[in-house]
């Protein structure tokens, strides 16, 4: 259950509207790896979590923070739009800065959500739970939070250099820090669990029943070499059970796939036809 | 530039047809974290190093290999859909098997794709670009990647659990093997990249710049105190430049928004009838 | 900001597991209807008042209560799946109920989430923002806020009578009365902003300014008149501010729209070959 | 079954090309509430009525007439378009105002669909069956539809402000009377559906198996007591049935939620693993 | 503008209620070549056609059309749905038949819809526009509404081949006569343009603007040279302007690309990092 | 399975950077009609061919090589961005060009991708694989495929009108060959199939179970004739099997349809209700 208090977690004011910038900073509220896509996917792993105990705990923890973190992020967006300009070809023709804004401003913002923030992404890409990722195994759900705050802080400090808004600027070296703990948590909990299961997800799967042949194989697809000069070409497997090698010139382990005719009821190309198309090669074309 | 040849990687043949798990295996060909989300990722990550050297070229490989892994699902699943029933409740009535195969199998294989596979997941949700990540930065996108390997297996050994047939168990004992490579390879290269730059993405911000009195805080924003137990909330941060500590009743930085109104044009609720409501709390409810 | 306590708003507990329940229960978890849809839809319009008081304070009260709403549901789900059985279609050939669920259930609660609730609707479509709205007009955002607890009721009560698990009921019994309470505060809310502007959204666009020819006309576009029997075809309008009038035979009011030929560069239809074909009907067509 | 005439229902014509309006035009064809959303959400639910009469007819009418401002928009975008500027930054750098064409405009009105209107709101979102609703409970989809028209028409309204031209401001005046129209008919239908049903949705589900003592309840989720002020939160329900009441601190009814362990062939974190993790607090840190 | 008339364009009745394949039908309403898709389609094209004819007032005769039949399927579905059960897997248990109703039906035509029609496709993914097609340019526009109408018409005869249902039959007899129909109009119309212009889209581009050498070229990408047979490999072009030629073993016209680093303020991985990845390949390894 | 080479299929290099056109260039990379989208159709269409020979052949052929044409504009696309400039609206006010540089972008370039090329659209639309084509009938998907390269065609004729740049309008050149290529292609094997089978597709549905007498018929659904004018209203059929033929007034061939009253446990509007609305129309209103 949440209880919600109407102060904010911290400042979320910029020294100026900037309806451009109001556009891009959409991306980290309601883009792929926006603060809805966290809160949203530590909430789902932490109520999938089968037991409880401290990993659930900093699920929970970690999920109602970001809520607030979503919160901060239309105050400040909704902000930035105030008394956001209005009109056409006419009006933007006046005034080369309004003209600018009315081309590059997100037309939502004023004809959709009226000056307020919206749940989508910085060209207007209503936010899916196609982001999100809870599959109940922790190790591959910490990997997922790892990433996404790698990617999330990644996405806040290029916005960071993309202003000169110091009201903006504070709020987004909040939300920095915040993605540095983040990173640090997730990857202090991954070797917690690493250590204890051992590094390939799932850790329970027993070895001897995948192709062990081919477990530490780099097979070299894309001609040119220079991946063999990697870690992971030689030298032992880093779940410390194999030693990594090196295939140059892979080929193919099975023949030609040939697929049964289709059952008449499906009435695809009548197998007549097709068969009419598999003679030789024609000699002049040798 | 990509060359084919018709041979597959591996062996992708069914002892019997099983329409019911042609469904489901669409899963790992293209859902969230099937291979045509690995192999563009792969490839778009590829395509976007800024230089060359063993990165891209890990990246191209493996971008190149799940390619041919779609092919073998799509050749597997092609098989299990081999004479696929067709019949509606009258059919289904006549025999508990063709009626579970035909109210369980989907829909979609006889009538869109003709027994063919789709480039859809296990409930029919056509593959979305949302699924993948490509950001620029090799360490965030080797982060994305042990995640998508992650998933993946655990997603290809959950299938393997479900099936009793010894030609799709052993064709996913492969993909199994090569996900416990593709997860080596990737903690391999992301430590690498660790060592040369440091474990928080990007390296490259000035800590300076970021709120750092909170760049090492647990904040316990779930009620009861669990996640205090965990590595994250005490000792030295894993990028060793801080000191975890947690805050155990955290409270708001900031004093709750007020917008400004919003101007005419925008036909919001009046100003007039907002301010209306913001009279005091009436005696009675105190 | 917000703020988690472990405990439950309502029981979650099911009698005994029910994969095929858990993935119907879905709709109301992550579907156009679900919790998570009010849940948002509730927060980003308290977000985006422009303004404080006692709306943008119930909007926040009850988009806190909707998140645990998700959080009920989410631990429902979850309990349903309990012990989900596995198996191909020759587990499903020998037990017509394990064959039953087999083709029933969502398989992407075994393979994607690992036997958790999941971010999407019962059919497996993920949750998209696309359902959510929050246009900054109080009037307009409340009439959608009783829209969505009308529809989210009916579909709960539709799921009460597809259930037998006393469980279940409870907790459905308890969901369809706080949507008891959500439509009528919503009627009552948008009661007293209907006494305060008018009922017509946005009251604050000049009367004038609209072809108040047509503001209270019916017409009849569908060939049969029994819609002139209801209210809505003659007395004063609603708002009080005109005469309803019904229309039997509508015709166009304005001529054949001709557009342009594009110009060369769009590499339309060359207007030479468009114009070729406008010619008259030849007479043996008459 | 369906006929159409060639002649536009009002007059859809610009006094001159405004590529950028187009693109926002784009909004209430395409977009959540466009004239696609309420042509299909009408008709959709007219064909699911059960039963005939004038409700249905209704529907049907004004199904067919959103069909026709469908067609003014497309006609008045394409006119909006004529003629639309191309070229590259090259050719944005010798005019300001080419330039803000250019990179205002949508690029998909050159490249996609050759200076046509396109099935996508303001931003390029292409138009999605989400955006409808039809339930098959009238009262239910009535009040949808009275949403909608509320939303449509206060984006209409947006637009009007956001243009100069005489043409574009004549249409949309025409649009604004439409929908004036059209809330006033919806309001009259659900005034009559409420006073033969009541005003909860649905009707028919019997008062005593929901859980009565939370029928007419305000939870303060939302620390501090604004919301008591309503009338929501006090005196006599909106459907007669009850009295409201206002809880000003809503505590959990239930305990914390415990899940069962998974069974070992979901993979999910092994149970030792998790157990692990429900120690004590350390003492430290209490 | 349109006008609605109530009766259906043909007979819609199956001979008893069957939810399975109710559920299957939603494919050719609202699926990928569903009856919404070609409606749309030919109307978008319509109202974009720029200048008047015969080619429009195809368009818009066969959008009509299609409009209709969306109502005749809407219909079918509805009365597919007559009565359909709902329980659980209590219920499902006591009788086989049931339990595969319960199974295979779609769960929102009860739950969401209300046992009516949905604008979404037999597995539920919701209609959206991404399925359409209106580029301005007839000729291409015509290949996508004849490939629509063979896609069409493929799935309607494999949706008869699924059913036993009189009723059912007859009217999709009705729509397999319609699409032969719409195949041989669109091949007509596509006949007359391609005599007035030339077979390749578009015709208006300068011959000598474009890389001739390569316009009429095979490369033979995939191993093995079966592809050498067909008549795209020799012979003249059928643009009739040019002789196909085959080339066996195609090679790289362009280097490596190596695309310059990121500036600092993108933060991707820094250059020093990647610089020293580029190193030999060590000689071990070769 | 495929080989990567390192080298690209054709030169892809600007003279010089332009972030807008960059943006518009994802079109054909990433849009309904780019190269991913022609990639994985041929790719997933030669995977079902059931059967193998020339066909297969030629679609595994033309799929690989439309992987290099995705490499080759993801290669331009980051060039294009070289050095893209960042900054707010302060910035953007000192500098025109950098202003429209700043508004026009897509500013996920920077956010997201980091100056690299996007699986998304000139609009920022993520691929879907909603927009590909499988179907198992080769007849049908060749047309698909015939449309697929005509549209493309097309798009990159409008993207070479709008740049001035000569490295860019090197590789578009390219491109534009290789789509007249491959529209010949689809041709020859289109007539070759058609002259094997019939136009009509599937060619096996046996022609007596349709209903003949409208296999043939132009129904005049749209106001005035000049539809009539057509080859399609008169003469031969194209398939050769019937006559055309033309009615100017259709009327609909079944009765209104009337749906049975939904079962109380589906909660839709009472039959009560709805029956009270079907009286005769008042006498005033006729």
């Amino acid at each position: 259950m949440f209880y919600h208090v109407k102060e904010l977690q911290y400042h979320a004011k910029p020294e100026r509207p900037d309806p451009l910038f109001a556009k891009k900073l959409q991306e980290v509220l309601g883009g792929q790896f926006g603060e809805i896509s966290v809160a949203l996917q530590y909430l789902f792993q932490g109520w999938s979590v089968r037991g409880n105990g401290k990993y659930k705990d900093l699920l929970m923890d970690t999920g109602a923070e970001e809520l607030a973190h979503i919160e901060m992020l239309a105050t400040m967006i909704a902000r930035l739009l105030d008394g956001a300009p209005v009109g056409d070809l006419e009006t933007a023709a006046k005034d080369p800065i309004i003209g600018a804004i009315l081309g590059g401003m997100n037309p939502q913002h004023v004809i959709v959500s009226g000056l307020g923030a919206m749940p989508a992404d910085s060209v207007g890409n209503r936010w899916t739970a196609d982001y999100i990722i809870a599959s109940g195994n922790l190790l591959a759900d910490f990997r997922a939070n790892l990433n996404a705050e790698s990617q999330g802080r990644l996405q806040v400090v290029r916005l960071y250099e993309e202003t000169n808004d110091r009201g903006v600027k504070d709020m987004l070296s909040w939300l920095i820090a915040r993605d540095t703990m983040h990173q640090n948590q997730w990857i202090a909990a991954i070797k917690e669990l690493e250590a204890k299961e051992n590094v390939v997800v799932p850790s329970t799967f027993p070895r001897e029943l995948e192709k062990q042949e081919v477990s530490y194989t780099l097979f070299n697809f894309s001609k040119g070499n220079q991946s063999a000069q990697g870690r992971w070409a030689h030298g032992p497997s880093m779940d410390g059970l194999g030693q990594f090698n090196y295939v140059e010139n892979p080929v193919p382990l099975a023949k030609k796939p040939v697929l049964r005719p289709a059952p008449p009821y499906i009435h695809d190309t009548p197998p007549a036809v097709l068969k009419d198309t598999q003679g030789l090669v024609p000699p002049n074309m040798k």
